[in-house]
């Protein structure tokens, strides 16, 4: 577990240089500050979502075979899946018992049962839109209303849990909790969206991650070309599509295509519009703060920009 | 996750006959009846932790390449490995909302923090056994020590965890619930050993499921036999051991061994010997019954046979 999070090597030393921090727990303090609570209260919001985080991230290392997720091997390529499966449950573990250190920041248990309750909601929830997923891969037309529901279940439900924990740590009532959580909920997805055309047009070595690509994952880029294409460019698409086995070829073939259909503005703007709708959703919260605004703001525009 | 679970078959379809009852939910039951409790009010933690148990087993299928655990295929020969990882994390996000439900039998938040709390540390600690269990198949020496230990954890948490939340149900105090605690705790390992003890000389087919022993899973016969036995049997097993593959021969061969040592008297010896302190351990435990008692015996009893 200690090695997935950076802090060690695969011999266990410890490891310089911090890990990189994701949207989730980025959004749990931002919404609590916003609401002005001190953002201190919500690091156990914060910690668990990030742990819960990163247990998809070892399981879904396994579940699509990629031995090299980012600077580093991952847990199952050094350690073998068996292992991988059980480190990505002790973190799913640990991000649950985490949430119940609120209880520590004086937090009433009713409202540490509410966090717990989000929280749990969220696993159940994340877990269908992985189902979903790991689904359409088998398929090859997925529609864009499908592709966002996935994505609302698969990245959007642990981030409307967070921003929503996050502001009841401040002490938010119901209806501010709820708003926050829709903007949770937007952001994840605007993120995944923006991860997708990563995967696509992304920095790492040749512009390509392509494991997911070549695992015929659905990512937004492919189903709006799909669904805003030419019947022969459906057809070149297809027949890529249809061979057991993906090739480096095969995926600058596909590249080209999808360049032609616009499909990495069409996406970068559904993930705009999308943080957009969550930041228009904030007007009028009782309690919130210009400032807040304005770093749920600069949030959303990292999470467009695929967290970086 | 119903598939599993026994309800359906796999086209969905309701399946009839009932799945055979787990000693971890019996256990939740019995506790709370024994301290004078309505066994309803333990529902809910009974539900909860047979789901944690069912997605040990779920990821415990992947993890050990069965392709058939009971008398079916199991998920990930079904549906494959990724789905069924995705199926196991339900089961294990389910299985932590469910107790939650307690708050709906108006147990007291603090008291249902409590329970969730004690599940946590069941799940985390169940992953700390899974972890020794998976490294001790490449180690050739493991002691009755570090075996006792592993199976304290894999087994005998969730059976703590069950037990004591199942006295807590009933509204007893801190001392009688660490109390039940410890007997599930003993309890689960005694049923741990009752299983090891099937893995060799067990009743489906030929005598034999052979995926835990052809794993080089180190079971407590095992153990017991590496410990009392003469170098020349040691070596013996050793040479077996050192095999990249083991063979259906080679497991005939270790019975063979094993049963030289007396290895399924010695193991189900000191399956009886933990039923017999956890009973023990009850005496003088506030607000127990004489009837509950005799459960909790009965129950050791079908501990010890197996869950049989």
């Amino acid at each position: 577990m200690r090695y997935h999070l950076g802090w060690v090597d695969q011999q266990g030393e410890p490891q310089a240089g911090s890990a990189p921090l994701s949207l989730q727990p980025a959004l749990a303090l931002a919404s609590c500050e916003a609401l002005g609570g001190d953002f201190r209260n919500a690091l156990p919001v914060a910690a668990s979502v990030e742990l819960i985080y990163n247990f998809t991230l070892i399981h879904g290392d396994v579940q699509a075979g990629r031995a090299d997720p980012g600077n580093r091997p991952s847990v199952w390529w050094v350690w073998g899946p068996a292992q991988a499966i059980n480190a990505g449950d002790g973190l799913h573990a640990l991000g649950r018992t985490t949430m119940m250190r609120l209880a520590q920041n004086e937090v009433p248990a009713e409202k540490v049962l509410r966090a717990v309750r989000s929280l749990d909601m969220a696993c159940l929830t994340l877990c269908e839109g992985q189902y979903m997923d790991l689904q359409f891969q088998d398929q090859m037309m997925i529609t864009t209303a499908a592709y966002m529901d996935m994505i609302g279940r698969k990245a959007g439900a642990l981030a409307a849990c967070a921003a929503e924990s996050g502001a009841l740590t401040a002490g938010a009532g119901d209806e501010a909790c709820a708003k926050l959580g829709q903007l949770g909920m937007k952001m994840g997805m605007a993120w995944q969206i923006a991860r997708d055309i990563d995967d696509f047009w992304g920095e790492r070595g040749d512009g390509m991650t392509p494991s997911n690509v070549l695992n015929k994952k659905k990512s937004l880029p492919l189903v709006h070309t799909l669904e805003n294409s030419s019947v022969s460019v459906k057809r070149e698409l297809g027949s890529i599509y249809m061979k057991r086995v993906l090739e480096t070829d095969d995926i600058a073939k596909m590249i080209e295509i999808l360049d032609s259909t616009d499909a990495r503005q069409a996406s970068h703007g559904k993930a705009q519009e999308l943080v957009d709708q969550a930041l228009a959703g904030l007007e009028g919260v009782s309690g919130i703060t210009r400032e807040g605004m304005d770093t749920l703001a600069d949030l959303g525009q990292w999470a467009v920009a695929g967290g970086r």
